[in-house]
């Protein structure tokens, strides 16, 4: 521990109570593996009986994936200055293929580790790190090609499953088939599906063997579709203390991984503290921090200095790298003619360097000593889409389609060094033009998960670019894309704040919810399935609880309905007692329960009978016990 | 007038700045049809000029489809209590099809037009009603099949349009071939394709004879894709005035139909108010307001009250009625297994009353009788789904489906007497189930319009339902769907405040919009090209005016960067000035185009001298002119 607490230090100490608070009606549980440290945290939501006249129905706690880490457990003590527990260090040394390393490669990183003028803003306790054993490969796809289960991958077969065991059977069993476009989900995700899956490169598993914090998650198409959250300070605005709390905000939510896209003062430091306390695999465009390093000027980028900030980050733990390796100097002149021209980051900063020195980038002739520098670290490629469409006029044009053939082309180099691999795609393209770029992105880059951004299927309606980018990630997601890069109403616009980033977020589990629904993801309808059931019983609490934001829909409920009593009201605010059309099916079906009736036949047959006892009772039989 | 101010009229004449200031960086204009008065309102967005360094580029003005009446023209003053101009008196008047009536038709109306108690909430200046002359069949059907442009066929063909003629060739020219799925979009709409259009029963103009305030419009597959918004007060809450502000509300942000499901007290005099203040047509659900006429007591409504009803709401100027006709005895127990049953107010009504009775539902079995009305007043039929699915689970199921299929059965019979006819459709639908709901309803309902309620593509997020069912109206818009009725974020948990409202009309927006972008149609891609070269020129105020909301982009971008000189900011809040990629991209653009660079061949012949050129100048030819 640092002795001396400074500000950011008191800062970061006073994560906010709004962000770590248990979320409503549920609580953290652990289910165990083959082994005593494999124990996969879901949260567990309680639920209310039914009550009937024919007696109480016990409705089963029902178990969903969580990503908050040890944050949203009221028993966890957390102390951001020491970070999260190492669960995977074990795994990591028992392996004895990768070493602690006397110090940090990067001179980068040496210098900023001991600098005087840092000392206010470093992490206080920041690990040594590993690296694999001269000649190893030790990427969780070498494992996987080479028949092993790892921790990781049995850790991942249990989370994946979602405790789908303990679910009613009825809700399991009410699911539509998919239509899944030639995706294999299997019925059960074992440990062996999930080393197959990675074997073959159409899953990764990002995990870093310098972030042993993290809770092992996979990427693939046929598993969950996942979500990330971009966060970072920029030259603009915010602080580290800001950045680390938008972490723990969003993983709360349901951010699977998160990427830190910084690119103001101080990068090296607020990733450490980042990584240092994430629960969920961090991502970086390290193109960004060299870029910072030549003081923004784009052509003085060299591959030396990229080669140091690709260590430097890897020995901090970050789980993926975003390269830009497919923005070759041919396809710049590509983009002259369009609307938006070039719209990433990365891409661009990589077109002005190719065009200024007329040469091929960098990136792409030195692929194979990246994928060097990648698996002895286990870093993931995120193969940047930098040609990527920033208009819909701009979708699937000769630009964006030559990188994508040329991240195919890498994926073959990547998965050669067994270097676990995903694709970025866009962007913005209208709905017609979507399963295009899924198509190719399967036939060109063998399956290899896709990530993308949205896409946004219309430009014009900045300040809604959550909702215009859902409707096309839902799609895209759909169709076989393993993730789904949020994008927050800010897009465009400016820097997320904490209620964008969580509506953001909110939206994207929505996109991969529905995403899992189309493609008949086994057991992902059960979730509906329970909600629509307490919905239709008017459990409220439970309503809200099995919701993804429990918290807005009861606050939302209370705007109209604020008193306790009406949390078990059999109406809502919408019609009011009398016009309720779920207590009239209510009296319909408790009437046809009674009553035998229910069958076209019975119905055929004794109707009118029926129907005039109906009448005599007082056509109510509803009993609000 | 009223002489005498009620506090209703004082309310009321206050009808807030909110609702109808003019919306920023555009005014009203009027394009001129064939007479004087046929005028059809757009709104002109001013754009401005594009600075380079080969001189100023001018930016033609941009017109959009404007649903919001006159309460956006400064130049109009709102006398609620007068209501909105007659527009459409002398085409009505016209056509000698049609007279006035001493007095109205249904002793309710007679009733509430001189109770003493309904003083202070009654419209002050009520219309004498108008009704067909004997034998006559005044509608728009009526007319097209006859081979009659109407004046409303002619208006809409100008308002469809959009005034694309006036939009810089360059944004008209750039638009993706759209995946029509069988629509048969035309080229230029006419007045001509609009009255066949009409005539074959694949589109409604739903204007009654008592509603001349309205601006015509359209609702049809080979047409813009429409939203509907709902208001209506509740036995819970909301009054009067809160319901026609909030009418202004819905248009000014782009409802080009509103209903109103008020089903509290005083249904009669909201929906009078609200019809002559509305410049969009009014939908209404007859039955609710049937069912307050009977207590709530669903098994003592007749066939004799449901006429009145239909007569009394016909006569104040209703242009389309939700009936649910197709609620059919055999149909109900289908519903008996449904994880959420019944959950349409409507269809359980229906389902309580032909179970009470024994018997098959009067709608279905007047539906002749209710035709004859239609005729009379020009009443379009919205054939409403009151067994849709209101859950994931109960999707496309027997019930479901048995319902269409009968509401196609009406269809032709509803066309048998030229009575204009649109179809609703659910509810909730996970993807891939959606396009079969579209499939069947074209193949059963002979193409007539369909009308759908999102679909929800999940039911896990009470809270965030605009976005569940953004993504399936957007889907289900593109696969042939003529109309969306909107979701508010309040859906299942309360009645939505003017937020949600606006909320769900700009994330309906959006599903329209990206399904003409889907579906192709002309035009459609102009506004997301003028917003992306806005965009691309950092034209802030021109991004955000030719937005869905430029309030809220405005708002959002102030958040980060509040000063008015970063309106002019050639960067912005997310990246800060050295990270910006559309920079750096109009660099490597204005260079292309400086140096002859921008094909291929010109790149590989003298990339090299020119690149060391470009270093020469510093790399840094953006001039901020």
């Amino acid at each position: 521990m640092n002795a001396v607490p400074t500000a950011l230090l008191r800062e970061t100490a006073e994560l906010s109570e709004t962000v770590t608070r248990p979320i409503p009606g549920s609580h953290k549980i652990h289910v165990q593996g083959s082994r005593a440290d494999i124990a996969v945290p879901m949260r567990e939501i309680a639920l209310a009986d039914t009550p009937s006249m024919f007696g109480i129905e016990k409705n089963a706690p029902f178990a969903v994936y969580d990503t908050s880490g040890p944050y949203t457990d009221p028993a966890y003590c957390v102390d951001l200055a020491v970070g999260l527990p190492a669960l995977r260090a074990p795994w990591i040394s028992n392996r004895g293929d990768s070493e602690p390393l006397t110090d940090f490669t990067s001179p980068f990183t040496r210098r900023h580790a001991t600098a005087r003028e840092l000392a206010d803003v470093r992490f206080p306790n920041i690990p040594k790190p590993r690296r694999a054993i001269s000649g190893a490969n030790i990427s969780q796809m070498h494992y996987a090609r080479r028949g092993i289960i790892t921790p990781e991958m049995e850790y991942i077969s249990i989370r994946e499953k979602q405790r789908m065991s303990a679910v009613g059977e009825a809700h399991l069993l009410k699911q539509h088939p998919g239509q899944s476009f030639g995706a294999s989900l299997p019925k059960l995700i074992t440990p062996e599906f999930v080393r197959d899956e990675v074997a073959r490169g159409r899953a990764i598993i990002p995990n870093n063997i310098n972030h042993p914090e993290s809770e092992p998650m996979i990427i693939g198409r046929n598993f969950l579709v996942k979500i990330n959250a971009n966060i970072g300070n920029s030259a603009v605005t915010s602080s580290i203390a800001e950045e680390v709390e938008k972490m723990v905000w969003a993983i709360r939510w349901g951010a699977d991984t998160v990427m830190d896209l910084s690119t103001g003062k101080h990068i090296h430091e607020t990733r450490e503290w980042i990584i240092r306390n994430s629960p969920v695999p961090i991502g970086t465009v390290p193109i960004y921090q060299a870029l910072e390093k030549v003081g923004g000027v784009a052509e003085d980028l060299t591959w030396e200095l990229f080669r140091d900030t690709l260590i430097e980050q890897a020995e901090q733990g970050v789980d993926y790298f975003t390269i830009h390796a497919g923005v070759r100097l041919p396809f710049v002149p590509m983009t002259a003619k369009r609307v938006t021209g070039i719209v990433s980051r990365g891409g661009s900063i990589m077109a002005k360097w190719c065009l200024a020195h007329h040469q091929e980038s960098f990136l792409y002739e030195r692929f194979e000593d990246i994928c060097d520098i990648m698996k002895a670290y286990d870093v993931a490629f995120s193969l940047g889409d930098g040609l990527r469409p920033g208009s819909i006029a701009d979708a699937n044009d000769e630009a964006q389609f030559a990188e994508l053939d040329t991240l195919g082309e890498l994926t073959q180099i990547a998965w050669k060094h067994d270097v676990q691999t995903m694709i970025e795609g866009p962007g913005h393209v209208p709905m017609q033009l979507i399963k295009e770029n899924m198509d190719r992105q399967l036939e060109k880059c063998g399956e290899a998960p896709f990530y993308t951004l949205g896409p946004l299927t219309t430009d014009i309606a900045p300040g809604y670019d959550h909702i215009t980018s859902a409707i096309g990630a839902a799609m895209i997601g759909w169709f076989g894309t393993a993730m789904l890069c949020y994008v927050t109403p800010k897009e465009h616009l400016g820097l997320p704040n904490k209620q964008d980033v969580r509506d953001g977020i909110i939206t994207y589990k929505i996109a991969a919810h529905a995403a899992d629904l189309g493609k008949g993801h086994p057991g992902a309808q059960a979730r509906d399935n329970a909600l629509s059931k307490a919905r239709f019983e008017f459990r409220w609490d439970d309503q809200f609880n099995l919701g993804l934001d429990p918290e807005k829909a009861k606050e939302f409920h209370d705007e109209t309905l604020p008193k306790d009593a009406h949390k078990t009201a059999h109406f809502c605010s919408m019609c009011g007692p009398k016009f309720c059309s779920m207590k009239i099916t209510q009296d319909v079906r408790d009437y046809a329960k009674e009553h035998g009736v229910g069958e076209s036949d019975a119905l055929n047959e004794g109707m009118a009978e029926k129907a005039a006892e109906f009448r005599a009772k007082g056509a109510e039989l509803y009993s609000p016990g």
